[in-house]
């Protein structure tokens, strides 16, 4: 049997970017901004200067430091067993990104393969069984089967199966 | 009618890697190898070392640098009034290469947009109705219409439609 292919997404899917963005904000401007504060809207209105916020997407560092989301090098090791893991990326957005989450990727996840990762624009292209992404823009277009993963953001959406973590992402895909 | 969508690979298909190495070589070691000697085998084997003519690919500057095929630019100018073009390079074999080629393309077709531009490691995830590229490792794996662009390693092989220039290119597909 041709082992199943899933794509995953990096930002919030296996990147704490919302961890990452609070404390970036925090160390910038000395203004503590919650988790809940970012529920149900784009992240980056979620700060009291969204184009403060948006700024510092774009300073080096940014992505390379930031932290892992829990579950996910565990998850994805096991997902390895029985599917082709492909790392996806909308890195194309932030060309500061490339090399840092090229470098990202190698120390957090030595086992993908260069050859299964792809940093793209818009994820259209892309033809795998299943796509796990936060975003509805990415989800909408994608060719396999939709997969919501929970991000603040993306609160309150029903329009696709969700899950809430690593681990209610293997329990959905052991049971395909 | 939908649009049908083009990948078009970057390394002797829209840049001229073959004259660039070429001039790294004789630049680095003072030999000078013709194209000529390229034909038919891999390209580092054209070279009177191929470990030293390797090593030139991961010195910075080496795929920023490179020169244009010609006609590259008008044709792919020409192809998106009906296509929906992407450029597709595996350029995660190098990541050196990364923002390298981000900024060559930025400089010398600034007329595709981020979101057309894809950087991967195995194309066999992309799904476009053709791919324009110049390997066999791409071509026998692409989920559309593999279109073979000339490229000295590859003479001799007529598995698929090749096309010699990008006039050749542009008249093929100008007939589907």
């Amino acid at each position: 049997m041709t082992r199943k292919s899933i794509a995953i997404d990096m930002d919030n899917v296996i990147v704490d970017i919302e961890t990452n963005w609070i404390a970036w904000y925090h160390n910038e401007f000395g203004i503590q901004v919650t988790k809940e504060a970012m529920h149900g809207i784009p992240e980056d209105q979620a700060f009291p200067d969204p184009l403060a916020a948006r700024s510092l997407i774009y300073k080096p560092g940014f992505f390379r430091n930031a932290p892992l989301i829990p579950g996910a090098q565990e998850a994805l090791l096991k997902l390895q067993e029985n599917f082709d893991v492909f790392i996806v990326s909308a890195a194309m957005e932030f060309p500061n990104s490339l090399s840092e989450k090229y470098d990202w990727l190698a120390e957090h996840f030595p086992f993908i393969h260069w050859k299964n990762i792809v940093f793209c624009g818009d994820k259209r292209v892309i033809n795998t069984d299943y796509l796990i992404d936060d975003h509805l823009k990415n989800l909408d277009f994608c060719q396999g089967t939709p997969i919501l993963f929970t991000a603040g953001h993306n609160r309150g959406i029903d329009k696709y199966r969700r899950v809430n973590n690593w681990d209610e992402a293997l329990e959905l895909l052991a049971a395909e």
